[in-house]
């Protein structure tokens, strides 16, 4: 690894221990099994890269850091509630996530339930709470862009779309490329945004980054999917095979996939090359998307 | 009926009538599956009573009725999201709601979930989005307070205590008062309070009325729940005591029941009296709470 390499993986690292520091100020105790659930969720590790965008993008604008861990912990409970609801039986079926038990299988189907449900709406508590520090006014924006990007025109949305998809003919490129833009791309577009919307600024070219990004983490997901380790993913792997789901390996072919993935990581850093410098670490995060082994 | 209550009457289906037509206009299309299960489970009628509450706690502080219909259209996404929720199979598993199939039995139970899901994600979109004419400030205080009111030291919170409880000894009188004022209360409060955020008053009075009418609400569902007819009720009866569960009936007996729900609706009554005869509807809501028959 060059040292540029090893500079963002300190920074995603560092990123990630505040953010989980945070969080666990901010979840409620573990004496409920309602708040052990939630802790369960949101506290497993993870790569925490949407709370790096959100770190990063905020400081762009040299928003203070208090602010930014909001933002970045606020995105992560909506990740970890989408997660806890995806796994359900009734959704992917899924008992391992991130290398444990996922939540419905360490307590049950309606805690994993009310877990996710607590978790989205702590998100909301984390932006608007008056200790922190946000300008009430950005609280409110922030909030009303995280409710469209999670909800049904959003990450609600792609997942429904994704759930309708898996019992009709394979969807070509365009759809499939739409579906995963609200599943997985719309929360990516509020972490970046959300730093400009702290900064008081023009949040376009952070949501054009966030459009490519989203999508080409999406693309190396469904590499992973065929090509990983599920031991070294913490998760089950070549699912969407099994389902006879279109990805864009199916659409694309591996080579494909991998030259469409490295077309967005150009177009991602071509987005904030108006920031020169200052938006580096967003720059190598694209990077990373591309070439990530879990 | 005397001429109050059949006033009440007439203002309690206008607001209904009016929420509904705005919920219309705030709802997703139905043209997707998402958006179908979504206004199924909010258009399904109901007596809107937190609408209500919202709606009329705003017309003491003279709040403009178009920002009233926000919070009381909020209140009854976040309302129905618990619902839908509530009725999935590992939760409370019921068929009908409000006369009708629940969503997973129209739908099925991914859908059911993603439409809760995206209910409430809706309600804080509602009460943040620009063109709601509330003033940025105060949509930051609503959402962070409603937050607070539907997450897990609230709504969430009671309804984990209440499915904990169906699997150990019934509780005593203290702790499901305790629980019912997360799992009803916390959700009437917020309905009434948010007149006073809107109208930059003191929210205290209408926090007590709320508290004693979320219990007076919660004990004539349990009255109903033996005395009363599956069909007006429009869903299932009966079923805590099947359970076992601790009911307001099965710790203070019908009469008991009675008596301490007269109790709470003179408390809600005191509680707003500083606002005179501009509080009236709201003393007939506390009325009707004890009346009801569905």
């Amino acid at each position: 690894m060059d040292a540029q390499i090893l500079q963002f993986h300190a920074a995603l690292s560092q990123v990630a221990t505040r953010v989980e520091d945070a969080l666990s100020g901010l979840l409620p105790s573990p004496e409920t099994k309602l708040g052990a659930a939630m802790r369960h969720a949101v506290l497993g590790g993870g790569k925490r890269l949407r709370a790096f965008v959100a770190v990063e993008s905020a400081a762009i604008f040299r928003v203070p850091p208090g602010q930014a861990l909001r933002t970045a912990a606020a995105v992560e409970c909506v990740h970890a509630y989408s997660l806890v609801h995806d796994d359900l039986p009734c959704m992917d079926d899924d008992d391992v996530r991130r290398g444990r038990p996922t939540v419905h299988k360490a307590w049950d189907e309606a805690t994993a339930v009310l877990a996710g449900d607590a978790l989205q709406t702590l998100a909301f508590e984390i932006i608007c709470a008056p200790q922190s520090g946000i300008d009430p006014r950005l609280q409110a924006r922030l909030a009303w862009r995280l409710a469209q990007a999670a909800g049904a025109l959003g990450m609600a949305g792609g997942q429904a779309l994704d759930i309708a998809a898996e019992s009709a003919a394979p969807l070509d490129l365009d759809h499939t490329t739409d579906l995963q833009a609200l599943k997985t791309g719309a929360l990516f577009g509020w972490a970046a945004e959300s730093g400009a919307i702290l900064g008081r600024s023009d949040p376009e070219p952070l949501r054009r980054y966030a459009a490519a990004l989203g999508l080409a983490f999406q693309i190396r997901d469904d590499i992973l999917d065929v090509e990983g380790d599920a031991d070294e993913a913490g998760k089950r792997l070549r699912k969407d095979g099994e389902r006879g789901k279109a990805t864009f390996v199916s659409l694309l072919g591996l080579d494909g996939a991998r030259r469409k993935a490295h077309e967005l990581i150009v177009q991602a850093a071509e987005a904030v090359s108006p920031y020169g410098s200052a938006a580096g670490n967003l720059r190598l995060a694209a990077q990373f998307v591309y070439t990530r082994e879990g």
